[in-house]
């Protein structure tokens, strides 16, 4: 297997540097706008790093992309940029007839009229638009295949297959109780990707009604979440989760609620009150002369890089799926979950937490298909494949999952 | 009388509408960076734009502006632009021997060590350092001539004069219930100067301690407004009135509060826990290739100009000068005050409510200077002129000041 990693950032990081102790692949060529930031991911593996190959792409370029898989000879595109870049990314693999992962998909559009009311364009519509011509090539595109969407997705599956005869609810539910010594606010995920999921509306899937959406933060709850983190306010944002279960897992309702915390949420929303959240251009004044900037681009250059922070931060972020059902004719609740230690994943990978725990599961998808236990052709999200092996592969990397019988 | 106004923004434009009305000075030459703006300034006067000239002008230019100044014969300098512009219009003044006027001092710098504890560079402090020089060329330097500073510094005058024989305590207290159709947030003044008011250390004077600084929004308390505003919350903010006040009036204490309420007050906390209210550059993506922003400069771009908003805005803003004390023998306390409602200013003058009530009171005492009612050389705040003139002149004005005993 000869892989095309398009992104080195936090994520791409730790990707090279987990799948550099796995076998199963021939070769890794890492992809970045910024090359000494691809060469540095290479660099950073020491005597591991011959595998790999740092290069330039500009992820919005298909044209590059389609040259580089051809040039590299690559039979898989790893996506591990912002959803900015999917459809280029997406579509490239589709032309050279390359598979394609990815760790979010393509982006929503508020319905026009009723924005909290009904879906517009959902997360992934503009990726399953096109499952005719995958099918038709013969390749793979499976996609939101990180933590979560990824292996949130798996648990649903598990839970449907092992678990339960009949599923009420399955809510995807995420929280930590992570800190980073010297910071008034430093997120730990990127802070552009945490805007657009928290302050679009969010998606809720009914088995009666179908998708529809509520105010952003809506249907607050305090979850307790496992191995010493406890309980945090979550919320109701939007998710691919939501879009994907529902295809493949019979399930009476799907949420997904993010363990933002008090202090956070009332931060997004002062974000959008002023309106510097938007990716609308504004001119300013700059050392170039007057230009169109972004002002969330500025606001993410204004905060320190959630990648950069490992060494400050302490604490563990869990990810997990929530599922209440009936089993045996009698009423069962269980929480499947994966926790990382951030000051584990530092001390073994050299990579903090959250982007740690969404980079190991793309590997563990391509560790499958190079060795046949995972086959597919289409577009297909995690919980088409079989779950089990997937979750003793996570075991086998050094990071098993939970499950919380209630 | 000759007047060079410098800055047709908000502030100026409003200045010219209210002079036009006036027949104490000759001419107004109106000079701002972007000549447009000072076309349609003078434009808009109409029929009584004939005494009015527009020009362009850096204002950080001081040999254009001394060139400009003298090729107009002008007699005095009005600065209408924002803060970092005082020192070089100030210093255009004295090099060609004209008056000086303006409506914010020259700016502070904290204290490097102890910034919420002492005072570094003081308000003004550029500013006092020249008064040798402005007293040796016979010429007035009168600093701080808006309605805060300015109008509040006359009433505390007045208070000193008039209403007390000895003063415990002096605060400046700003307060207003204006909203903006339309507008989740839209500051009625410009958001620049307001983050750069809230954020520098706030400044408190004592008789005992001198000047001093604290954290920003310290000491909260509940004002209640007159004329309907009603209660609304004030907290300390770096002001030029507490740097002025004690110069010429004896006060145990003086505090400026600025009624910024809760609301508002969050969200500038927020903006500094996250950076984006600093002017420090970072490197971003625009439409002509990487370039450095300020952040401040984006937050300013994304809102709507303050100015523009009067078609939108209801409500009334309060400038005004709390004073508790002794008089006879007997403990007393008044607040003395200035209510402009928007409605008014936008059907008299097309101005809204607090930038008029800003421009209203340097033309007040331009015509006090050109009859002779007030007289000085060197570098003085409103405080060191005779009050009831300049308070008898503001209810000419149309826009009469008001007194509330406790």
């Amino acid at each position: 297997m000869r892989i095309l990693l398009v992104g080195a950032g936090g994520v791409g990081t730790a990707i090279t540097r987990i799948a550099a102790r796995r076998p199963f692949f021939d070769h890794m060529v890492v992809a970045d706008y910024d090359l000494p930031r691809a060469e540095a991911a290479v660099a950073a593996l020491g005597v591991r790093s011959d595998r790999f190959t740092p290069v330039r792409v500009d992820a919005a370029d298909q044209a590059a992309v389609t040259t580089l898989l051809a040039e590299h000879r690559c039979d898989v595109l790893l996506n591990a940029t912002d959803p900015r870049f999917v459809l280029p990314l997406f579509e490239a693999a589709l032309a050279v007839g390359a598979d394609y992962l990815d760790m979010a998909m393509s982006m929503s559009k508020p319905h026009p009229e009723r924005p909290y009311e009904e879906v517009g364009v959902k997360l992934g519509d503009d990726q399953f638009a096109r499952e005719r011509e995958w099918a038709a090539s013969g390749r793979l595109a499976l996609v939101g295949m990180g933590v979560e969407p990824g292996l949130a997705d798996v648990f649903a599956r598990y839970a449907a297959d092992d678990l339960f005869d009949e599923i009420d609810e399955i809510g995807i539910r995420d929280g930590a109780n992570l800190t980073v010594d010297g910071y008034e606010f430093a997120p730990s995920f990127s802070i552009w990707t945490t805007i657009e999921e928290c302050l679009n509306p969010p998606v809720v899937y009914e088995r009666d009604r179908g998708w529809y959406t509520t105010e952003p933060f809506s249907e607050p709850e305090i979850f307790d979440f496992p191995e010493g983190i406890g309980p945090v306010e979550c919320v109701n944002v939007e998710h691919e989760e939501v879009l994907l279960v529902p295809r493949w897992v019979n399930a009476g309702r799907v949420t997904f609620k993010y363990g933002l915390g008090e202090d956070f949420i009332g931060t997004l929303k002062t974000l959008h009150a002023l309106g510097v959240d938007s990716t609308e251009p504004v001119t300013v004044r700059t050392d170039q002369g007057t230009a169109r900037v972004s002002p969330r681009d500025v606001v993410a250059a204004v905060l320190p890089d959630p990648a950069e922070l490992g060494d400050r931060m302490h604490g563990k972020t869990c990810a997990g799926t929530w599922v209440r059902g009936v089993k045996d004719g009698r009423p069962r609740e269980v929480y499947l979950y994966h926790v990382v230690d951030n000051q584990w994943s530092m001390s073994e990978y050299g990579s903090q937490a959250v982007v740690w725990q969404t980079a190991v599961n793309p590997v563990i998808a391509l560790e499958l298909l190079a060795n046949g236990a995972w086959k597919g052709t289409g577009v297909l999200g995690p919980e088409a494949f079989e779950p089990v092996p997937f979750m003793d592969l996570l075991v086998e990397f050094g990071s098993p999952w939970g499950m919380r019988e209630h």
